[in-house]
């Protein structure tokens, strides 16, 4: 990351939640000096202990209703299930002309949740950073978590502008390339790319661990080919996923129930050795990668065999 | 790779079908001096072309028979589809005492394959070396593709013990870790950790193909949170895959249906709002993964986030 000049774009943020997401952000705005201060606020006193320890915050706060007190940017970064409650808290505490945003995984149910305890004159925009790892907490955070990685925002007609591209600038200053979109096609996309994926591969690996004629330790030394990669996913933070879930409802379900509907198709052709099936598909789904790759979102190098291994040193 | 001490383990080693399993082999033997001569067949002239411009084999045949003559190591790496008609081909021109080996993904069926047609006093020793990448051809192939990486033989209670070792001595020159395992286990392990996840990930990537709301651009733009490992995976060789799941067909249904089952209990988690069920499952598949990084087969770098991309030089 090129340090560019120094430059307040806010003058109070406060982050309520402290885990890999505000964590990164606090690590981002202070390398280039983007907020004046930034006050945190976590439900657990050891995470406000860490914050502090870290250098995330200037200064740490009990409740989230005395940490958004004066601030012009207000980030929640806790888990979509835990929006409504801090929304519901902070409401009366917001400041005039202050922004509101979230990092929530999921859009229509965070502005449910959100947007009736939002006062007027307070603007809400809400938002989700498309970046993360398989680990949470304050220590999981780094700088450039965000470069290049889209952070999606889902204004309606109603948002401000001026606050919109306020936001904005903060977001790409730390790296992000920012995009809006309706928080309803949000979520559909989100289910697709996101959801049902990780939904797939806690699946497959419970599959896995259920199974009595192969043990857990043959799973574990044989994983290389293919199932690493569910396990990576398969890892991620259960509460974040279980409340993307239980929010995202009706939109994993549509998508559940195509996967279904096309997992019976091909499991039917290898019941029936139709191989023509079978390979005029896995032919058409080459195609999508290629384009991942040509859309510079992953690299050409190989990656499952040994090879991407050593030569990335891993 | 450390080079060691130049000793030939086999004088003359016959390739037959010279893609990215076979081109690695011949790089890794090439390295170490392992073969005293390196024959190669593949049935597509222009690949036989550049396996000779390489410099993977010393000379190339454009029938299998021809290649065989006088081999001590016979290398089946072949698609599972077409190890019979090779098997076939080469069986009347095979060596007295030679060994025959296979690289095949799925060993029970190559074993009904090709037994039948290898002579008295030639050695049969199935094989899978669990090693690969998303490419495939002669081009693709590198030394170190099988540096720590498992290579699986299958042999049986028949099996000469000398000729066994002398194999092993082989693959071990060429860094594998070699484990020996029977073949209708071998069948089950690999559906549940290679060949389910594969079916899975070519199924995900086939819904989002399909799904007329949401864009390929936008599957592709937002890739990043999930789906990139699920394309990652799907991009693989369509024959090869084809083979795999027609000839562990029986292995393959069974998980699948453990699978589909396993969905349905979570799909109606989520439908019913049973975030308990949800979180509790999500947490047990973490075990998972950390006996993973336990056992060396991955690490503990964050490899979904920028992060590691960033860190990783990508």
């Amino acid at each position: 990351m090129t340090k560019v000049e120094s430059r307040v774009i806010y003058n109070r943020v406060a982050l309520i939640g402290l885990g890999l997401i505000a964590s990164s952000m606090a690590l981002a705005m202070r390398a280039q000096g983007l907020a004046g201060e930034i006050v945190g606020h976590a439900k657990s006193a050891e995470t406000r202990a860490v914050a502090l320890e870290l250098g995330l915050c200037d200064r740490v706060c009990a409740t989230a209703a005395e940490a958004v007190a004066g601030a012009d940017l207000v980030v929640l970064a806790v888990p979509v299930g835990a929006m409504e409650a801090i929304a519901a808290e902070i409401g009366p505490h917001l400041a005039p002309g202050a922004t509101v945003t979230d990092v929530g995984s999921v859009k229509q149910a965070v502005i449910a949740a959100v947007a009736p305890h939002v006062p007027a004159g307070v603007h809400f925009i809400p938002g989700h950073p498309m970046a993360g790892t398989e680990y949470s907490g304050p220590r999981a955070g780094f700088a450039t978590l965000y470069q290049n990685r889209w952070w999606l925002l889902t204004p309606d007609a109603a948002t401000d502008a001026a606050a919109l591209a306020r936001l904005r600038s903060l977001l790409e200053a730390i790296g992000a390339k920012v995009d809006t979109m309706d928080a309803a096609h949000h979520d559909l996309v989100l289910a697709v790319v996101s959801h049902t994926p990780h939904l797939i591969a806690y699946t497959m690996v419970g599959v896995a661990d259920h199974l009595a004629q192969v043990s857990n330790s043959e799973v574990i030394q044989y994983s290389a080919t293919g199932f690493r990669d569910f396990t990576r996913i398969a890892a991620s933070d259960p509460t974040m996923w279980r409340d993307v879930f239980l929010t995202n409802k009706d939109a994993v379900l549509d998508i559940l129930g195509r996967f279904a509907e096309e997992l019976f198709v091909l499991q039917r052709a290898i019941r029936m050795g139709d191989g023509e099936h079978l390979f005029d598909y896995f032919t058409r789904t080459r195609a999508i990668r290629r384009g991942i790759i040509e859309a510079g979102q992953d690299t050409s190098a190989p990656d499952f065999g040994r090879g991407a291994a050593s030569k990335a040193g891993r």
